[in-house]
């Protein structure tokens, strides 16, 4: 199957190499606004050849949408354009915005919209891996108007990468993003800019950081032309989640200062029973 | 070395592992407040006997007092009462209080605070590594009033354990892990009872919990017993902290809320020079 990568990022990128490890691809054409990346994966093996996105989508049976949320539409409504028979899926972080933007196309049956959980603080192609998806989960928001064909073909590639599929609707998909990914990437920022805001000096940072400090904020070096987009995209839910995660934060703050201990080893308590969700 | 460790648990376990890997330990001796911890920790080979504290303690070169930082104290003044040559240390998580209650009792040149910068969200004898010091830094809280025979022990051990070794009084310490570490946990915490609080249902946690969300909430599978005393000791740090990372989670807010996405891309960018940190 000659499939079309449009975005050969980190994503893109992983998607490339994990389908033509596993036999499915046999060609891949890469599409990037970035000639540096293309350059950049064609010679880490990501891409076979690099083509203008019409004269791939052209020659392609496959075609994945792997950019910025911000762009994803509009590449979608351009590859929908010169769609005839190609299956067309996206891999974005948000949503809404492309599932409605794509209903209004007359080729939107071709298009499934798809987010595979799986992403790490780096970018770029040289960022890309192999071995990224098995065993994470694929989500699906398919549409009533979606070919059942196209549907099947997106199916099959994420199920040749060992993931598991999960169905839900746009909307569904956006709040849950925004717990489970979104928030997590600004408590990491926000974590980053506080610790860079008090110790000016930077040396006892250099010194002391430990495993649990390097956990919590790796994700702040994501970068901002990927995660800017997809915070303002999803918005509402992020500043739903964010106000809670604030006054869940207060909670501490408040048996701090009313050294109210018991409620204190109350609320570490619950936040252990996030073990079932981690430990499953 | 015949060597005495109270509190059988991830560190003093960690520590006893290593010290007998190493082939500082010639004989562990446990002594814990949980009967079950030292019938563990006999059982893993952490310890080779149990004693009394002041059995252990008479029979000793060293004693290692690993136990949660609101009980460290009690147990240092008990271990320095029938103290004679033997060099002693804790390894809690705050300096100030231990340094400043051990300066009181006549025997306190015997005693080094200090603070290897290692953990895990695991707890008791069965999380315990002997693999798990080597490369990290060993902070060490020295006063005027240490033997320098009793500190020159206490390097030589980080040292045969492979960590570096950081000097810092009890106040430095304590603001900088209030930063480095402790912050860190309240963060998981609040954030692993943000995604319980709206995740009601929990089957789309369970099903999307990707790496991005198990590595900033790692952490909150902590356990209150270790961490609500660390919190309450460090209370002033910990709360100077908090307020500002308050207040950096605000300019997110307040960025999505007015529509600033120049600002927040700024705020994104500066939280990626964490990188300098992290990357080192």
């Amino acid at each position: 199957m000659i499939i079309t990568i449009i975005g050969t990022g980190l994503i893109g990128g992983s998607l490339a190499l994990s389908l033509k490890k596993n036999g499915y691809a046999s060609k891949i054409i890469g599409v990037d606004a970035s000639e540096q990346h293309l350059h950049q994966a064609k010679e880490i093996g990501i891409i076979d050849e690099m083509a203008s996105l019409a004269v791939a989508v052209g020659q392609s049976n496959l075609v994945i949408i792997a950019v910025p949320v911000n762009i994803a539409p509009t590449i979608l409504l351009q590859v929908l354009d010169v769609t005839t028979n190609q299956v067309v899926f996206d891999v974005g972080s948000t949503k809404a915005a492309i599932c409605s933007i794509a209903a209004q196309h007359p080729n939107s049956a071709q298009f499934v919209a798809t987010h595979p959980m799986w992403g790490t603080e780096f970018s770029g192609p040289q960022a890309a891996t192999s071995n990224a998806f098995s065993g994470k989960a694929a989500v699906i928001c398919a549409s009533a108007n979606t070919n059942t064909q196209a549907l099947e073909k997106v199916q099959e590639i994420y199920t040749s990468l060992g993931m598991h599929l999960i169905y839900m609707n746009a909307n569904e998909h956006d709040v849950h993003v925004a717990y489970i990914s979104h928030i997590s990437h600004i408590t990491s920022f926000a974590l980053a800019n506080t610790v860079l805001e008090k110790e000016k000096e930077g040396d006892a940072i250099f010194e002391l950081a430990s495993a649990g400090f390097e956990s919590t904020v790796r994700l702040a070096k994501s970068n901002a032309s990927t995660w800017m987009p997809i915070l303002r995209e999803n918005k509402e839910n992020v500043l739903d989640v964010l106000n809670e995660h604030i006054s869940q934060l207060k909670k501490f703050k408040s048996c701090l200062e009313k050294d109210n201990y018991t409620y204190l080893t109350e609320l570490i308590e619950n936040a252990n029973t996030i073990r079932k969700v981690l430990d499953r």
